[in-house]
C-alpha cells in the first residue's frame, strides 16, 4: 500500500463542489471513479485539501489517497486523465510517505477571483460581471482591512464543521488588468463562503453603496450584511494549496484570459 | 429605415452554427429575438458576412439591418446585449449607408485554429488536444503549400451555394505559443469545412503520417484524404472580417488562455 499525493485543476461549472455527493456530480466523485477504472480498485478513499462550493474552480487541488498499486506516478497519472471528464485534470501525482495528509499538511490557500468590468462572450464562466462603474482604488483601501488575524463571523455561512471564527491573511492583493478585477487573499484556512462574501463587500464598496470603513466595522460586530452580498462562484479559483515550506510566488495575474481580435479600446457594457 | 451594422463576438459551443434554422438553437437566430426585443422590430433579418458551422466561435462575426429606430446606436448595442444570453455579445454597433453589405461589402476574412499539446481542464471548448506528438516545422512546410491562388476542391464540403473551388489566401501562418500550436489563413472567402480540412491534414503532417509533399498533391488532383481528417469545430474562430482598405494587423496569439499555478514546466497529457 502506496500513499499518492494527487495536484489537479478544474473548471467547476458542471459540478456540485469538490467533495462526494449521492445523486450529485462532483469534482471528488469523478475523481474517484476515475482512479478505480485506472487502478483497477474498488475500495478506495480519496482526501481533498478542503471543499470548493459548486461553480467554483481550482487551478491547483490537492489530494491523497492510499492505494495498492504496481504502477508508477506517471503512467498511473496519464490514466486517470483518461478516464476523466475534460474539465478535471491531473496534474502532478507524487508518491509521498503516511506523513502527507492533503489537508492537515497544508500550511496556506490562497484564493483568486476575478471581477469583470465588460461584458464578453468568453469569460463569463470565470468571472463576476459587474456593470456597475467600480472604483477600485475604494476597493483596495477596503480589501486591505482584511489582512492580518480577524475575526470573519460576519463573513461565513454557519457551518457544524466550523471552529474559531479567527483567521490570519497573511496577504490580500488587489490588482487591475485591463477590464479585470482580480483579488487574492493567502491564508491559513478559510470559512464557508468567506472569499465570495469579501468580494461581495469588496464589490459594494467599489459601487459607493457601502465604505471601506464598513469592513472594519464588519470585522469587529457581527453582521448579516455581508450574506447579503455573496459573490457568484464563477469567479473563484482554488489558487494554490501551499506545504511546508513552500511560497506563493506567481503573480498576479488573470487564470483566464480572452483577447479580442478588436484593436479599439474596449468598451464598458 | 437605416442600416446598422453589427460586430460581435460568440462561443459557438451551444449552438448550432451561425444561420438561422427552425427546431435549432443558431446565434443569428438569438441576435434577431434579441435585436427584435430590443427595437420593438418584430419583422426584421440580419444579414451576416458569412456562416459559421456548429461549435465554432466568433472574434468578430459581422452582420447588418435595416431597421426603423429613432434610436442611436449605442443605447441599441446595449439593449441588445441585454437580451442576448451571456455566450453572444455585440462589440459595436454603427450607422451605416445602404451601400454596406455585411457579406458583398467584405474584402477578406481571417479563421484561427488552436491546437493544444496539452490536457487542461480550462482549455477544451477553445483548442483541439492532440495528444500525439507533433512537428511543428514539418506543419509550417506544409501550411506554406495553401499561400496563393489555389484549388481547394480536396478540401471542401459539397455545397449547393459553391462557386469556384479556387480560393486565394493571401496569407497562412503557423506559430507556436507555449503547448498551442496556432493556424491563422487569411483569404478573399472560404469553402465549407475548408479551414478544419486544411488543420486536419497539418496535424497528419505534424504526426508524420502525412508529407508536406501530400499538401501539394491534394491541391492539384481531387482527393478524399482530406475529408477524413476535418478537424472539430471547437479550435475553430472566426478571427476578423475586413472591409476596404482595413488591415489585419493583430499579431498571432492564442485567443483563450489559461496559464496555470504551477511553476514546473507544464508536460503532455
Amino acid at each position: 500500500m502506496a500513499r499518492f499525493r494527487l495536484d489537479l485543476e478544474y473548471c467547476g461549472t458542471r459540478y456540485s463542489g469538490w467533495q462526494v455527493q449521492k445523486n450529485a456530480r462532483t469534482v471528488q466523485g469523478e475523481l474517484n471513479q476515475a482512479i478505480a477504472k485506472a487502478s483497477g480498485r474498488r475500495d478506495l478513499a480519496t482526501y481533498g485539501s478542503g471543499r470548493t462550493d459548486a461553480g467554483v474552480h481550482a487551478l491547483q487541488q490537492v489530494a491523497h489517497l492510499d492505494l495498492e498499486t504496481r504502477s508508477p506516478p506517471e503512467p498511473l497519472r496519464l490514466a486517470i486523465n483518461d478516464a476523466l471528464p475534460h474539465d478535471i485534470h491531473v496534474l502532478d501525482v507524487l508518491k509521498v510517505t503516511r506523513q502527507f495528509h492533503a489537508r492537515h499538511s497544508a500550511t496556506e490557500r490562497s484564493y483568486l477571483y476575478q471581477i469583470s468590468r465588460r461584458r464578453s462572450a468568453f469569460a463569463k464562466p470565470y468571472v463576476w460581471w459587474v456593470k456597475d462603474s467600480l472604483d477600485a482604488e475604494r476597493m483596495r483601501a477596503a480589501a486591505l482591512r482584511f489582512e492580518g488575524l480577524r475575526d470573519f463571523r460576519s463573513f461565513m455561512q454557519a457551518d457544524e464543521e466550523a471552529g474559531s471564527t479567527r483567521v490570519k491573511l497573511a496577504r490580500v492583493e488587489l490588482a487591475e488588468a485591463g477590464d479585470l478585477i482580480l483579488l487574492r487573499v493567502l491564508g491559513s484556512h478559510f470559512l464557508w463562503r468567506m472569499v465570495r462574501r469579501m468580494v461581495g463587500v469588496l464589490v459594494e464598496v467599489g459601487r459607493g453603496a457601502l465604505e471601506p470603513e464598513d469592513v472594519a466595522r464588519f470585522l469587529a460586530v457581527a453582521s448579516s450584511v455581508p450574506a447579503a452580498h455573496t459573490a457568484p462562484p464563477s469567479g473563484l479559483f482554488l489558487e494554490r494549496v501551499l506545504y511546508a515550506g513552500e511560497l506563493l510566488d506567481r503573480p498576479l495575474v488573470p487564470v483566464v484570459g480572452v483577447t479580442s481580435s478588436r484593436r479599439t479600446p474596449a468598451r464598458r457594457s
